[in-house]
């Protein structure tokens, strides 16, 4: 009984934490209780009809079934449902003349019907572009059915369908009413805020990469949830993958909230919902590359602290104008406002261009010039000091356990390389104690897990510390592409906002937004 | 007339189209045809019972709505209208007890009750795990409803009871025996098929991205609709969307398959379907990949065609071998087979490999080294010349038509410039002439669409040809860095396929697969 008890507990802080979180959702079960009172109450009071009680459950059944949570639901269920008993009526009626006539075949071609409408009606549903009426050709199937069946039984084929239509009318009646009088839920209103929403998870996102990036978090084991794309509660990964995820919830919205009359702020007939959804693609076409950005921080193949910080005021700049444009554009989704006269996109091109600037006199950075067939550049080891910061401290491992990850595992390799090469000074013990840390560490990573190199290892017939100077070199040099690599999505990033804000400009002209300087004209 | 007989032909034609490509929508109607003709009859042959009209209407309907596509999801939703109905109706006949001790505040009770109930369900229906349940909820509300509201009216509330509930059975009992014993069509192996198919198109999307990667063929348009992320007919586009895009459809497919008991290949109970879902995780982890590699072409930053034959051999190598693994696990998956005891990812990683080591030793040309403030690289030009085949006439431009697209529209500057450094020859009339061309190019793209470098113009006052020097060299090494990010997501690619191989390996162990080697025993 204490268990029950505390289960019993446990639900309704469930409950009630939904019910903080949403109290639509609480509205919206009180007007449906009020629904189903007022109908119950509506075939209590009518005692005249002789026929109620065999008819009072289409009105009930129409309330279940019509009533949804929001506007554009409920009234493109209400219109199938009406569609489809006023033409499967119709078409009973139809077919009971016609086996009346046919005499002793009567049962015959009525079985034969119910076979043959059976038959159309689903196939017809199962075809793609007809998956919004699906509802509308259950509703078909059985109203013809019943109508049939128990008219042939009592042979009053018109009086059933009379009566069942009558019956819908009111539920569908009762459902609309409350359900639009009483604290309307819109669609369109929730498709507008999910779009707002997921400009600020894609800016959040995007400044949770740089700076994770140029902080040097890693994830000591990527959460194994990312490698098989579910849900999770990485707050970097969570923005972009609502957004990318938003897909089918957008249409399922669009589909209802095309069914809304003008209401509130999308005063139009036709309003262009449309636009929404393609402002919201336009910006799942940047998230991807945010989604790239953050696969560079799950890589195994990290770039060295120290080069990162070479660029650190740039990419942090691209960054946060980024994700404060995205910001921006997100609020004026909100607020319903056009863009201003200035250039939205001025800071954030000219951002990415002091980036790609600074990337063109530091690109001797990106590579690593000991493997080159054409000879050496210029040894850049001490030229740039200020530049080259030990940033050893500052790599931070984010605690994160899983039994699956990534396996390019060369971290260990080009930490040992690459300090010793630029930062000498960093590993206390000089070069020859430095080689030693690296095939160390490289020993307890290959236990953690199959190492990249596994193969190559395996050739030489001995497991571990078989990395060649060649090979080791190689892994360095792809280490510091990944920095062009980082920089270069970023730069792709910025360009795509063109799109965006493309797309913006075009949903702000169709649906007529407020233009920010005309309301300013009067002060 | 005309017209709407050539409508009806397109019609007629779009269904034989559909029935084609899935025989199983035709047989799932005629099952549907069946089952309804069957409840029909049995209401006819039935006569004895004198209610058969009042009740009928439950069998129809219980058989129209529980008869769906899959085994899966007609056993879910039986089993939700069974439970719904029979703890409603243990409800109701409780509420009915108590409100006849209640006297004269009957109905005052009943009405209450019907809100408390309605609030009730309607709230727990909206509780994120309860979405499954959604449908059981419905049956309870209508069902409580129904047999309150017709039971105070007879005063029969048992009698009601009973004989929905036998009715609903009889429905069920019908439908469930046609679907699951005349071909049946089961949830879980749409989800097998789904994941193989998955592995397939992602696997054509990156031999397509390789490939025209390569032949530099570009889009002169981006088409609009990958601009906003919707359904493209581009095949390299298509192939790995649609990976990206199956979760929902997954999710629900597993919803059912779930509920499907052991069947054909599918032997043991509480078959693993979620390893199913996971391996498609796993997969679109990887497409997310080939997407950005994808962005790579979409970019209009672009790498010199004459920098990509370089490293032509291994890139294609690296695309083909991955396209390869694909292929080998998604028929693996199809066929149900262990991996063979050799390394699947052997080839895949060496070819890896090989791509990293001739980047590592060319990748000056990833630089552009003019602009390092260290001093400049040896002269490049000249020195390996059978790499830097002259690609020009191998430039093809995909057709497209849109008004949007992405504006880093730098190429006319780095053709210009770059073919001019590296190539000599190619431009006949010589630098003057090839310095005229770039200008030239430039003013007729900036013309086509708002350049990236749109507000530099602005700020030097002079709409076109205010590249200086130094703006159009920082283009060129943008664009030679592309070449580095297409190398570098491709070598993330393949480092990603590890995790995709563990969990087929996984599937493989909790799904018992047949094992290849096992099977070669005997021969």
């Amino acid at each position: 009984i204490i268990n029950g008890w505390k289960t019993m507990e446990r639900v309704a802080a469930r409950a009630w934490e939904m019910g903080m979180a949403d109290p639509r959702k609480i509205v919206f079960s009180a007007k449906m209780g009020l629904a189903l009172v007022l109908i119950s109450l509506l075939i209590f009071l009518k005692e005249p009809f002789k026929d109620m009680g065999r008819y009072c459950v289409w009105a009930i059944l129409t309330v279940v079934v019509v009533f949804e949570f929001s506007i554009g639901a409920t009234l493109s269920k209400g219109f199938n449902r009406g569609l489809g008993t006023l033409s499967a009526g119709g078409l009973a009626l139809a077919m009971a003349e016609l086996s009346e006539w046919a005499g002793e075949w009567e049962e015959a071609i009525i079985v034969l019907s119910i076979f043959i409408v059976g038959f159309c009606a689903t196939y017809a549903k199962l075809y793609p572009t007809m998956k919004a009426y699906e509802y509308g050709f259950r509703v078909f199937l059985i109203t013809y059915c019943f109508i049939t069946v128990s008219g042939y039984r009592t042979g009053e084929f018109i009086h059933t369908a009379t009566n069942r239509f009558l019956f819908i009318a009111l539920g569908a009646a009762v459902s609309l009413g409350v359900n639009m009088c009483i604290y309307p839920i819109w669609a369109g209103e929730d498709l507008h805020n999910l779009v707002a929403k997921n400009f600020m998870g894609v800016a959040k996102s995007l400044e949770g990469v740089v700076n994770n990036y140029l902080n040097c978090i890693e994830y000591e084991r990527v959460p194994s949830k990312i490698l098989v794309y579910q849900a999770s509660d990485d707050p970097v990964y969570s923005g972009y993958r609502s957004a990318v995820e938003s897909t089918s919830q957008e249409d399922t919205l669009m589909g209802f909230a095309v069914w809304e009359p003008p209401h509130g702020h999308y005063k139009t007939l036709k309003y262009p919902w449309k636009n929404y959804v393609k402002v919201s693609g336009a910006l799942r076409h940047c998230a991807f590359m945010v989604m790239a950005l953050h696969g560079c921080i799950l890589s195994e193949i990290q770039a060295p602290p120290e080069k990162r910080q070479v660029f650190r005021h740039e990419l942090q700049r691209v960054g946060s104008e980024g994700a404060k444009l995205l910001r921006e554009l997100g609020n004026k989704v909100k607020k319903m406002e056009k863009l201003g006269r200035a250039d939205i996109l001025y800071e954030v091109h000219e951002a990415a261009e002091q980036l790609q600037m600074k990337i063109d006199k530091k690109s001797y950075l990106l590579v690593n010039s000991e493997g080159w067939e054409i000879g050496n550049r210029p040894r850049e080891a001490g030229h740039d000091p200020h530049d080259l910061l030990d940033m050893g401290d500052q790599r931070k491992f984010l605690q994160h356990k899983s039994l699956s990850e990534a396996v390019l595992d060369l971290r260990a390799v080009h930490i040992g390389k690459n300090w010793d090469d630029i930062c000498p000074d960093f590993v206390p013990s000089g070069p020859i104690g430095s080689n030693l840390t690296a095939n160390t560490s490289e020993n307890n990573r290959s236990e953690r897990q199959p190492s990249w190199l596994g193969h190559v290892s395996f050739k030489a017939g001995d497991a571990v510390a078989v990395l060649t100077e060649a090979e080791s070199k190689t892994y360095e040099s792809a280490s510091a592409l990944s920095l062009a690599t980082f920089t270069s999505l970023l730069i792709e990033f910025v360009a795509r906002l063109q799109n965006l804000v493309d797309s913006f400009e075009e949903l702000g002209e169709v649906a007529k937004f407020k233009d920010p300087l005309e309301q300013q004209a009067p002060i």
